[in-house]
């Protein structure tokens, strides 16, 4: 008889969460793991309600994912962008072919009064996902950045549209007052041997998780919560987490980060390039895991993952 | 200096109404042509709004249309759809790529409360068509079919999905009660030098038309309307339209047709195979004119129109 393996919930983003989940569903039961994914950026596009964050732990773990274009699906046409364009359509935000199936179905399954959650457990049903996915909410909870010059950005538009150039002023999450968890991410929190806090910009993708109602409590009362550094050397490895952790205040480091986190994360994992902060890390009251964090390929995934989950005891 | 063209307006359903009409715009200048297409087939596939008609006479006299299937546009690929189906979402109403470009943008304009008719002309300047295009009405009128052993199906479910086998007691316009014809039919067809009944179904494409509230009592008023016979030697040229015709107590011949317009048609054009039949026709009171009506191709599309505007003294 084999033990199933450990409960763990991890909460994450996009394009780094769903490197990680792949190391980690190579080196454990992907069964026993269950994905709280960040819906703060969902945007409506031509009516079409898309998921990025979701999506790309969706496709990552299905095994459809450009790995090399970091998003979206391999193979991928964009038929239906370049006809958008003929027509002077927006085409800023980029959906390919087969992609658009994906947006289509949930948008017309949503229309319909089912709620995200539901039609995320279809979907992933369908792309045979080994994991569970739950998005963080069934409500509308939109990161919105407010930049210097006084606009409130959805935070889409902020990183594709305005490719990360305006200076933030802050960053919000709009809708967050009407919001609660989805069904069955506070019971899979509080049921969880470890909680893993992936990869992922703190502000733009893990923020929104931890900000709704019950999330940031019940993880502080989970004993084991490993976080992961997304910062390496002060930098993010993809995307806008330095000016974002600026806006809000936190220092851009993996020190930084772990502060940030240090209320309700009890071990965190930085990269070799910041050995030198670990001591930092400790003095917080987390305990530091030192490793090479950067996942350039699947075997890399697979020992941040080992490590990860050693860090937490598993 | 040049006199413009007569005034026309075109009566139209979708693949041989977009045929005779590439014929018609070769032959006279474009700028005189209003075209009222039918909207009854109009369908919502994957909640987006898909009006089947109106995107044929679009891509036609756009010049995108593929000819050789008779639907759709030349050079389609079917990637979402092919993701589509592997997520088990239905599949039986076909879309393209670059349609799908087309549904979106349409679909999010009405979303946002812009008329069809506002939509399709948007779309009608951005692909460059060269005629004025309205669809018979902006409100939601639904061509369906009820079959003999008592189902109720959107004309579309009958003709793709059950590919017309079904046995039809009756063709009813779902709708109509709270239609109106879309702004400027009425006043196009009141200011036209002539009327031109297109060569489509007389139950599933003209039927919807004339059944608007005013269409048929302007359309009587004109003195001059001619109509080009959909049916050829007893049989459709394509399409369903022989057992519809019946279904409605319409004898299934060129004769039937007239006999079916007689009260709003002055003129009628069938074709050389059923060239017995003119003096039946003329019978009804209507003036008959026997041409080849089949299009093969373009030269032989702008030989019926020539044929139609003769038949209409222009």
């Amino acid at each position: 008889m084999t033990s199933p393996g450990p409960r763990l919930v991890v909460l994450a983003g996009g394009v780094g969460a769903a490197r990680f989940l792949r190391g980690l569903v190579a080196a454990r039961p992907a069964a026993e793991v269950t994905v709280v994914g960040n819906t703060g950026d969902d945007i409506e596009v031509y009516g079409l309600h898309v998921s990025p964050d979701l999506d790309t732990v969706l496709y990552s773990l299905a095994g459809l994912a450009d790995l090399e274009r970091g998003w979206g699906l391999r193979g991928e046409s964009w038929e239906a962008r370049a006809a958008m364009e003929r027509l002077g359509g927006p085409t800023w935000f980029q959906l390919g072919d087969r992609d658009l199936a994906t947006h289509l179905w949930r948008t017309e399954r949503l229309r319909r009064g089912l709620a995200l959650s539901r039609v995320t457990a279809e979907l992933a049903e369908r792309l045979r996902l080994p994991v569970t996915l739950l998005p963080m909410t069934d409500q509308r909870v939109t990161t919105r950045v407010v930049t210097a010059d006084g606009r409130d950005l959805h935070v889409q538009e902020y990183f594709v549209q305005e490719g990360c150039r305006p200076e933030i002023a802050r960053v919000h999450y709009a809708g967050l007052e009407r919001a609660r968890p989805a069904p069955g991410v506070l019971a899979a929190i509080e049921a969880a041997d470890a909680v893993v806090v992936a990869p992922s910009n703190p502000i733009m993708s893990i923020g929104p998780i931890l900000a709704l109602p019950g999330v940031r409590a019940a993880v502080r009362a989970q004993a084991t919560v490993v976080a992961v550094s997304p910062i390496v050397a002060g930098a993010a490895i993809k995307g806008p987490a330095v000016a974002m952790l600026r806006a809000a205040g936190w220092e851009p480091t993996a020190r930084g980060v772990a502060e940030g986190y240090q209320d309700c994360v009890s071990r965190f994992v930085l990269d070799d390039r910041d050995a030198a902060l670990a001591p930092a890390v400790e003095e917080l009251g987390v305990r530091a895991r030192v490793t090479d964090t950067l996942m350039v390929d699947l075997p890399a995934a697979v020992h941040l993952a080992e490590i990860t989950l050693a860090a937490a005891d598993l």
